[in-house]
């Protein structure tokens, strides 16, 4: 691999060119025309334009991508995430055009983005995926007879749904008698199939994932992370290890995330997704995303290892044994903010526009992934994480405390961000004992809305 | 301690901020005339003018920083390094003050500090120092017989010399004849004392330093630091752990500080220097520095430990056993590279005047200590280091090829720096294989010089 063509933005875009450049590749940058003078494309040593501002026009057009690799003599492409970097048709045109994509082969990305076949391979794997019945019901009895087995609260999901619409949650069989025909009558308008299944509600879940990494044949995971700070199943904080998970837990969840690797050949980096009961220590498969994580940092900086130069090593033919000669003890803890040009006092209204002055928070074991610069336009096209701000500590109270004291130090004018939030939310007693799960962060947002 | 006061300026006044502010004690800068605008002043919580600009007038007047201790509440000083840290005189005053000074007891700095009794301590501690005579020879036949004792090559220095002046190298018992009269002339007329006295001369010499933590009773290592690469007696790069260190020197060296700690019954962070024969593995005792050192980060790094915190810690009563519960186990390789304001195209002329636009190294594992931002001024009156980058990688060859990248993203317009010439030292195969002494840099530059 000589040199790789970026085919992202922002603060990822700058991760990769940066990991790049630290193994002696030449790197070329995409870009669109409202990142004409963004951080990404004036720090590749080459910078093509793709097409006009709108993703749809540039970022998610592979032919001009494919264009810029060879108009460049680019060897490889790494996708990032978002964009292209899930979808199996372009991991496959990259291929077919005679290069490398920085990632698993077009076939995995293709079963694991299905949801169905992603939960084939975990049963296949021995991995436990949440209980419900395999496919749609015929009706309200098959309904309550699933029910019983799969065991109350159950949520109600329409076969033909999806983004979390049409989900109805029941708490016994009385209100699943009472719920079964409307649901069913909403998606057969809303999606014009009313078929409906059913899977267990878990009351106190968390949102953990495992980090792996792979070479086709051998892999590995590098721990999990915690990711259950979330508003609208975006996720705000995350961190590494995850706080109060018990060690069996942990262990069969990282098991499992291994075993599942293997179980379809994985090559790169990637994360298996999980649903924890907190309640019961019981574990579930949900998804795996077949690409690096926005929260990637919080795993490199407990365990050392840097996973873009992981993924680049692999795409180039290197065997895991060579990438990663032995997995690390876990050091210390980690944490990410993401930093979101979206204002919280307004509903997190995305806040496009131009910064004025930037102060990045600095010091030691403070990183800062960012493309902000002082004068940096915010384009309205794209999403809106402006900065991460990844924090280690030996332990996750010095990394809190850290955490306050960096997160104060960070200002940008201009537009608002979601920065001053967090200062916030570590005065939060839930947060600081990691005693919190996927519906805590919008509850404590709404309470904090009501008294403001 | 509640409120802490920095008697210092520039990168460690920041460090110092950081450290104090991430345990939730409140700050106070002191600054002169010249930092009235710079970033240690503006990041504390309060900021106490101490006088004019020369370091004589202000940072080094005890009298003043005490007086912004008492009118700004402050129940704690820490010196930083450089101006007042070393000077038992100011440690004491501290204490009569009734204030915490952030280091060892006076009487430890004064003992320490004293060459004489330095080296009693280490030998009392057990610890090697450098064989030569314990004072003044009385006269060429003394140190012919001396020189057999000590072996050649010797060095013939003067008693009452001092900061490397006087200084003869003699490689036989001819040289040392032929030179004797005339070196003790010469220190009689520089010194007003012609005496003279004997040390073994080590031709490939390397300078290690082991870093220290004591809380007055405990005291252990945290591993060594190379610091060879040095111009005019100034480390310019450093590193951790010391390449190419033979294991059992390395073990007898960390040994050797930790007993000498225990002698003196060390408080605080403490550094104890090191000459190593690259030749036969010999260590000995030079000095201690009852401070903290401008290349701690390495350490840091290598460790996870936070030493300006420990410092703060143990001043503030903490036992060693809770600020250090165990001692962690190196990871990975950290290496720091100063950069200076100063122009290395005029021999290192000092280059002070007004920065510009400032483009500061980031990104994962690049850390980068500095007071610098846009359009701020670089003083006259202080030494010239703006910048420490430093920069970890899983192996030294990763923190290498990581450096090469970081120190390419650095750029400050308006004044020359030494930035540059460590993209040129990361070429030279003997830097990169790690065989160097202390005066490989020197000779290096030489040579640049003449085919420049």
């Amino acid at each position: 691999m000589r040199t790789l063509l970026v085919a992202n933005r922002g603060e990822i875009a700058v991760r990769v060119i940066r990991a790049a450049r630290d193994l002696g590749i030449r790197t070329v940058a995409v870009h669109s025309k409202a990142d004409a003078d963004a951080l990404h494309t004036r720090l590749a040593d080459v910078a093509v334009a793709i097409g006009p501002s709108p993703a749809s026009k540039s970022y998610l057009v592979a032919d001009a991508i494919l264009g810029a690799a060879k108009e460049t003599g680019a060897d490889a492409v790494h996708p990032g995430y978002g964009f292209l970097s899930e979808r199996a048709s372009f991991a496959a045109a990259v291929a077919d055009a005679g290069l490398t994509f920085v990632g698993p082969d077009a076939a995995v990305i293709e079963r694991m983005g299905d949801k169905v076949a992603a939960r084939e391979v975990a049963r296949a794997a021995g991995v436990p995926t949440v209980p419900g019945t395999p496919g749609g019901v015929a009706g309200v009895d098959e309904a309550l007879a699933a029910a019983d087995e799969v065991g109350y609260p159950v949520m109600l999901k329409a076969v033909a749904g999806g983004g979390g619409r049409g989900i109805r949650v029941v708490q016994d069989a009385d209100a699943l008698r009472a719920a079964f025909g409307q649901a069913s009558a909403e998606a057969e308008k809303a999606f014009g199939d009313g078929t409906m299944y059913l899977e267990r509600f878990v009351t106190r879940a968390r949102h953990v994932e495992v980090q792996v990494l792979g070479d086709g044949t051998a892999a590995e995971h590098l721990y999990e992370r915690e990711c259950s700070l979330q508003r609208r199943r975006q996720k705000l904080v995350e961190e590494a290890p995850a706080p109060t998970l018990a060690e069996d837990t942990r262990r069969g969840m990282t098991e499992a995330a291994v075993a599942l690797c293997r179980e379809v050949g994985y090559r790169s980096a990637g994360t298996v997704e999980f649903l924890v009961d907190d309640e019961t220590g019981e574990f579930f498969f949900i998804e795996m995303n077949t690409r690096i994580q926005v929260e990637h940092p919080v795993t490199e900086l407990i365990t050392g290892v840097d996973l873009v130069a992981a993924q680049l090593r692999i795409a180039a033919g290197e065997p895991l044994s060579a990438v990663l000669p032995e997995v690390p003890a876990v050091r210390g803890h980690a944490v990410e903010f993401r930093v979101l040009a979206e204002d919280p006092a307004r509903d997190f209204l995305p806040s496009p526009g131009n910064v004025g002055r930037v102060v990045l928070p600095a010091g030691p074991w403070v990183r800062c992934d960012t493309w902000l610069e002082p004068e940096a336009a915010v384009p309205p096209f794209y999403d809106s994480l402006v900065a991460k701000v990844v924090v280690w500590g030996a332990d996750r109270e010095e990394a809190l405390r850290r955490s306050r004291r960096a997160l104060a130090e960070f200002s940008v004018s201009g537009v608002p961000t979601t920065a001053g939030l967090f200062g916030e939310l570590l005065d939060q007693d839930w947060f600081t004992a990691g005693r919190f799960h996927t519906g805590t962060l919008e509850r404590w947002l709404a309470e904090r809305e009501e008294s403001a």
